[in-house]
């Protein structure tokens, strides 16, 4: 995307023109903005320093790193002043979203390493997988005691769980529910087990019937690539005593993630469509682009900025492990089934195509948007936002 | 997409500590942040109007609005001061580029109006449609005298293109040809003739066949939504005596527009993916939602960025006009054919999980990874910049 479109032939005339004249008084212009926009970095700067006293109090009495209310209030006062200022509001706005956002950040890279539970022993089975090596790392900083527990190391499996407080599940979709089924008589009544796959009835049935104690599943929504827990969402499928599962959950949100709570069968239809039907429609147009040999950058100099970001989401997959993919396209006989229904109901939407039913494709396509209300008009405005920030900055 | 999503039944225990004792601290400091905020906004509020003397000169000595090296030098310069300051120089250039880009527009603003020949008098055929209207509007800001010619003008016909020196087709795509082969034969032989539709092999054809001046065909890549023209692609199918042509693409360039070359078979085959295929698969998947009655916002509650980011885009073409989609996917017979060929790819890929072929879902995912080569780091890292802006906006 980054790749510059071809150039006209001919620059406008307006381009050529040339004057060393006026050329002295753009200069001169020009070193204001510079002193102006030193100016910016330097307050920037000392804003970032303040933020970090913030913080610091806020580490030494235990404080919560947001405050949405006053991040709304910053912002209105902000956007009064710039209408006032003849600014327009929304540019403003834009520009201490992003200024926020990384105060944040900043802070949570402080104050998100507590630990809740500091000290506690956690065994991750699966530890030396990228998503178990991922949550080792969050945990260790957080001052836990990791143990993993990896293919090589069963044999060591009863000195591994003993006095652990938390079992961490991070193994292939496949195998969860025999892993659960090995380690979870080992472990002592108060031990949470949880695991972090992208399926959760099956995992959770597993585990609640493997060990007496708490259960919680989890299914983190993010990869191991993420650097930032910052409003990352964790869905969360309650399992068993849940109370005695709280500190765990609280670590999350300590690090910044959004905790959702589902039923497991509700989250595992939901990911049928989320994560199954998209991988698996993302994929096979990838491999439709491939097959016909469509040149890619040649589709990205000539198309919308629309165009350019769905081309991205393709790219972005082809760029991610495809076991992980197969895995999640390939775990149960109901995602087979959904990706058939989906296929049947594309191939019934060429029918009107075939037939030349411009009526009945716009009829469908009302009710459609009915269906979606308010969502459609949401999606075009925000959708819009983003392509904006894409136009403007490749 | 700014749904909240529900929140974890309790907040960690940080979060409801409270002790009056350092509100005071955390106030004051609040109080200094708000002063550089206010300050911040002062110094955007200068720059501003020193950069409305810049457009002045330039307007004046009819410089151009872009200076991309000028561009670049000060986001250096901006990164070095941020490192030297300690500042991640990532998010420097972040708050910089949309500093940037809102003065670039602010300048399109006044320098973007410059009629190129001004005065000029261009009759717009389908001037009463959505696309017409936008260009009636922006060539009427450019100080060009502008005709429309709709449905009850053809009366008209002759008086309305006497003199004119430019016109535009604005009609849709099927009736594009026989309404060129209406409009050419009464056009001066020095008079430019140009189409904006979304197809351009048979429109162009039949402006050359009915005119013998000066022809080029059009695709804006953009709706009649768009409210600046900043960086917004114009592709651009050669005719006849470009050069005759030129002033009309010199004036979508002063307005912003980045002009594609293209050749109109290419034009067409490129479309068929980007337009027909794109939009034909987000419709049927629209379509899919709505006949299982999947509970959207549910959905959205449970799922990662790039899930939202693909929905938004799903919600927004059902936001949009369905005419204009079904003449986009009903356009030609190669259109439909190409979706033929495409579920085709979906049913084989199907197979694979059908046997539960996971080894040549992977092999082939490999494959397509390897043929896409660096885009699919590039697209990456850079949809994840944009999931950021989600994640963090809304």
């Amino acid at each position: 995307m980054s790749k510059a479109p071809a150039k006209p032939r001919l620059s406008p005339a307006a381009g050529t023109a040339k004057a060393p004249a006026h050329k002295a008084e753009l200069d001169e212009l020009r070193v204001q903005i510079d002193t102006i926009d030193r100016r910016l970095v330097e307050l920037l700067a000392q804003r970032l320093q303040v933020v970090q006293q913030v913080t610091k109090v806020k580490q030494k009495h235990e404080l919560p790193t947001f405050h949405p209310a006053r991040e709304e209030n910053l912002i209105s006062a902000r956007r009064a002043q710039a209408a006032d200022a003849g600014l327009d509001p929304d540019y403003i706005e834009d520009l201490f979203r992003a200024v926020l956002r990384h105060s944040r950040v900043d802070q949570l890279d402080t104050l998100g390493r507590r630990g809740v539970r500091p000290g506690a022993k956690v065994l991750i089975v699966g530890g030396r997988g990228q998503m178990g090596r991922f949550f080792a790392d969050w945990l260790r900083r957080s001052d836990y005691e990791v143990r993993v527990l990896d293919r090589e190391d069963w044999p060591h499996l009863r000195s591994l769980t003993r006095n652990i407080e938390l079992c961490l599940l991070a193994v292939p979709i496949d195998i969860t529910p025999e892993v659960a089924a090995k380690v979870g008589p080992l472990l002592a009544p108060a031990c949470v087990l949880a695991d972090i796959t992208s399926l959760k009835r099956k995992p959770l049935e597993a585990m609640l019937h493997s060990h007496r104690g708490p259960v919680v599943g989890l299914h983190p929504l993010f990869g191991p690539a993420t650097t930032t827990m910052d409003k990352q969402i964790v869905a969360v499928a309650p399992g068993r005593y849940m109370e005695q599962c709280q500190w765990v959950l609280d670590q999350l949100t300590v690090w910044g993630n959004v905790l959702v709570e589902t039923l497991a069968a509700e989250h595992d239809e939901i990911m049928g469509i989320v994560q199954a039907l998209r991988h698996f429609a993302t994929f096979a147009f990838g491999q439709f682009l491939h097959a016909r040999r469509v040149p890619i950058s040649r589709t990205l100099d000539l198309s919308s900025p629309i165009y350019r970001l769905e081309l991205a989401m393709v790219g972005r997959l082809f760029a991610q492990d495809p076991e992980l993919y197969a895995e999640i396209v390939f775990a149960t006989p109901e995602r087979l089934a959904l990706l058939k229904d989906y296929i049947q109901s594309l191939q019934q939407n060429l029918g009107l195509v075939e037939r030349g039913d411009k009526a009945e494709f716009v009829a469908r396509f009302r009710k459609v948007a009915e269906w979606f209300g308010p969502f459609g008009e949401q999606a075009l405005r925000e959708s819009t936002f983003l392509v904006e920030k894409l136009v403007h900055r490749f």
